[in-house]
């Protein structure tokens, strides 16, 4: 049997350069955030937000708060995970109003989501942003296997000014905060220091222990 | 084209209930841990440790610690993504001297890590930790990314005593803490209630902002 995303774990690496000639399909792209949309996160709670932005000028903007990074404007699409910034009453709320509304109100649901309430609401807003960014994360390795999977090239990265692309994003007003980022396009093969060089990984015998 | 990932978006879900006959073969196993060994993480620090559970006993232990949830002796494996618990010189020496014995030494690489210390060193320790976490959730990712490929089961865990486990698999005295647990396996289809629930996820409208 072919297993098209593990076939495409060497293949994919975080391309430096991409090339701006070229525009990943509409389609791909509802692909990848699809794999976002459906990733499994902790009860459910999907607790971000994804940016899909195609406007070249925003992107500019970006990449101005993102130390020039060139794959933000060369690639043709930036993906943006945006975190809540807390949970609240009303957001769980809402996912147990989503769950009910799929799989019929029942008191055990509507238990279950309260004892979230009261695990989650009496912690620090660091703490719930903290646990909400860690299942962005889980979406994110989502769009990067699907991306891998559609041969489309991406760039996870950190390395930007949050703060800045909250305010442009106007993040802050909505109870979310940028988390990671990840444009997506296509290699240049030619322009691209990092396309050929040995992929480094720590080796199996150091990050994994059997326990048997 | 056929994209296997892709196609089991819907097949996967957090298995409540699997059948304790079944094993998952070690050929499966070692391309899911493979998956997280070749997952991006920021820098390429991978700052976590992956155990691998086969030992029955030990699971049995860890089941008492993850509130008995039943999939960690159900299953036939249990992997624990335990993070650093913080950044250190000799971490990122290490990580450094990786990259040099692919790569070859050369000042930029250093500098670039020489950086990083700058960066990460004088944050305190939960920063760090939290910071590292993340990275393992792009592993775990890929892990359940992988295991949907391969028709595994798979059921994503943070319901466990991390104090517990971290005690039980004496991971403080490595620096490190457990933050995530993924028991592998096959579903009882006649004994989990989940299976045939309809997934709930919210809807692209409230999930994805286009910006266009």
């Amino acid at each position: 049997t072919h297993h098209m995303f593990l076939d495409r774990l060497s293949w994919r690496y975080a391309t430096k350069k991409m090339d701006p000639a070229k525009s990943v399909s509409e389609d791909d792209v509802a692909k990848i955030v699809e794999a976002v949309r459906m990733a499994p996160t902790s009860s459910g709670t999907q607790p971000f937000q994804l940016f899909v932005i195609r406007n070249p000028e925003v992107r500019a903007k970006l990449r101005e708060a993102a130390y020039g990074q060139s794959q933000l404007t060369d690639g043709s699409h930036l993906l943006v995970f945006a975190a809540w910034d807390n949970y609240s009453d009303a957001r769980i709320d809402g996912i147990l109003e989503s769950h009910e509304a799929e799989r019929g109100a029942n008191d055990g649901l509507k238990a279950y989501y309260e004892r979230l309430k009261g695990m989650y609401l009496p912690r620090d807003a660091q703490t719930n942003f903290d646990h909400a960014a860690r299942q962005a994360y889980i979406g994110l390795g989502f769009a990067l296997a699907a991306a891998a999977e559609l041969e489309v090239d991406s760039t996870p990265m950190e390395g930007f000014e949050p703060e800045k692309f909250d305010e442009i994003l106007g993040l802050r007003e909505k109870g979310l905060r940028s988390v990671v980022i990840l444009p997506l396009g296509y290699r240049d093969v030619e322009g691209d220091w990092l396309v050929n060089a040995k992929k480094v990984r720590r080796a199996s015998e150091i990050l994994i222990t059997n326990i048997d």
